[in-house]
């Protein structure tokens, strides 16, 4: 899905210098504060229309999450005009750096529409081998999520902490987090209670903020399937810096997007993905 | 469970002068202020010790629980001495003047455990016939939803306004929420089903935070079973003040706890009550 990576000039792992991560960082937190100042006076707004994007499902895609893409690509055109964008909602933009931003403009659009301060903006940017920097952004509680690039950090109203996810524990004493009860089709759903049955308590409903969550070290998984490039490429970047580990049902790389396993440590990923693959 | 009413002396429907609705507004609002102040350095830290209160089930009950219950009867026992106290976490305390203050410190344990800010302060004040004002609090989000006595309203770091339910709208085009999938035993999960099926969608996890939606505007119908008086006095107040209807399974009073349907008018009410009876 990110495929302007390979005219990369960066080997991104060791070389990019402090100027650029700097400049990367910034960008991304121009983004984040744009998107705010567009969706936050649209959230719990009565007059929000939403449209009918997938014929027959129920995927609503509101005013607030194409105008905050808009604003973010504008933003990108401005400061970054060379790298490419992968949005939700707009045409792909291929890029020339090797560089490209991954944007959900709103992830939880269903928790947007019923006033839950759930959703979340996501901003990476991502490399060849995945993304390097990102941000979770959710504008009500103004909480926002950073990590990548040696760094990782939360900043709310209540104050600012660096993120350190929870240190091992049986699966007996976890909780895990997902945002449907039904995670993906019957097979899945099968995985997905195998480690919901061996875990202390299992809650659904919190979207990207279930990422966050596991950011700050306070739950222990998250699971998912079904999901896209620019749903975990912010959540990917911000957990690993904090000391976490994401991949997919089969422990590779997630960042692509497809069925998640997002977990606190090495140790609790294995005993999930142990019994993911149990079949 | 709401024992002591037997005595009250007045007609609470028609006769709290201004005087007395004024003080029990300002106690109510000095319980939120002071459960506030216990439990928010408490959430969110990882340091936190909790007991597990049911042998068998979890039902962890923390720290915070019982210092905000503690801080809110010393405030009682200073300003309203002569009512009586329901709470969650410690011995019911017999009143003489008629009203008892109904309070649960955290609604929503596993939300606080999880690090999740839709746990919320429960706190009412009732007569015989049930609670004639409620305050639900979210000390972290710093949402702060009142009701009754002829008033209802939130205060938000965004600003304040008046609650209002939705306008009626078919079942189909509806949000239901609930806390959990299972809700209940097997009868009351396909009852609930019954109403989900219908619904244009249903969402979990949310706790009390449902129950401010609902007086927002925001959804349609929560649906709940097993709760307690001290779960549902407080989201009564507020709801029926911002124009919505609550009752159990059985469209009868609801203030003792039970099976709760909460609905934003009159009309989806009688939907989803006779969903949930037909059997």
């Amino acid at each position: 899905m990110i495929e302007n990576s390979q005219t990369s000039a960066f080997n991104w792992q060791g070389e990019v210098d402090e100027h650029l991560a700097r400049q990367l960082r910034d960008t991304a937190h121009a983004l984040a504060d744009a998107a705010r100042r567009v969706t936050l006076p649209l959230f719990r707004a009565s007059e929000l229309v939403a449209e009918n994007k997938a014929a027959g499902g129920f995927d609503p895609v509101t005013q607030a999450d194409r105008a905050a893409e808009e604003a973010m690509r504008e933003i990108l055109a401005d400061l970054r005009p060379d790298d490419g964008i992968l949005g939700e909602e707009l045409q792909d933009k291929p890029g020339t750096s090797g560089l490209t931003w991954v944007l959900d403009p709103i992830d939880g659009t269903r928790a947007f529409l019923s006033g839950a301060p759930t959703w979340g903006v996501l901003i990476a940017v991502a490399a060849s081998d995945g993304p390097i920097f990102g941000v979770i952004d959710q504008p009500y509680t103004a909480e926002r999520w950073e990590g990548g690039l040696g760094h990782s950090r939360i900043e709310t109203p209540h104050g600012a902490a660096d993120l350190k996810t929870r240190s091992p524990r049986p699966l007996a004493e976890a909780v895990l987090f997902s945002t449907f009860p039904e995670v993906g089709g019957p097979q899945e759903r099968a995985a997905f209670e195998r480690v919901s049955a061996q875990a202390r308590l299992t809650r659904f409903g919190m979207d990207c903020y279930a990422y966050g969550l596991l950011a700050l070290g306070q739950i222990d998984l998250v699971i998912e399937a079904g999901l896209h490039a620019y749903d975990v490429c912010a959540p990917i970047a911000v957990i690993e810096a904090a000391g976490g580990i994401v991949t997919d049902w089969e422990g590779r790389p997630a960042h692509g997007g497809g069925r998640i396993l997002a977990a606190a440590n090495p140790q609790i990923h294995a005993d999930a993905l142990a019994l993911l693959q149990r079949d």
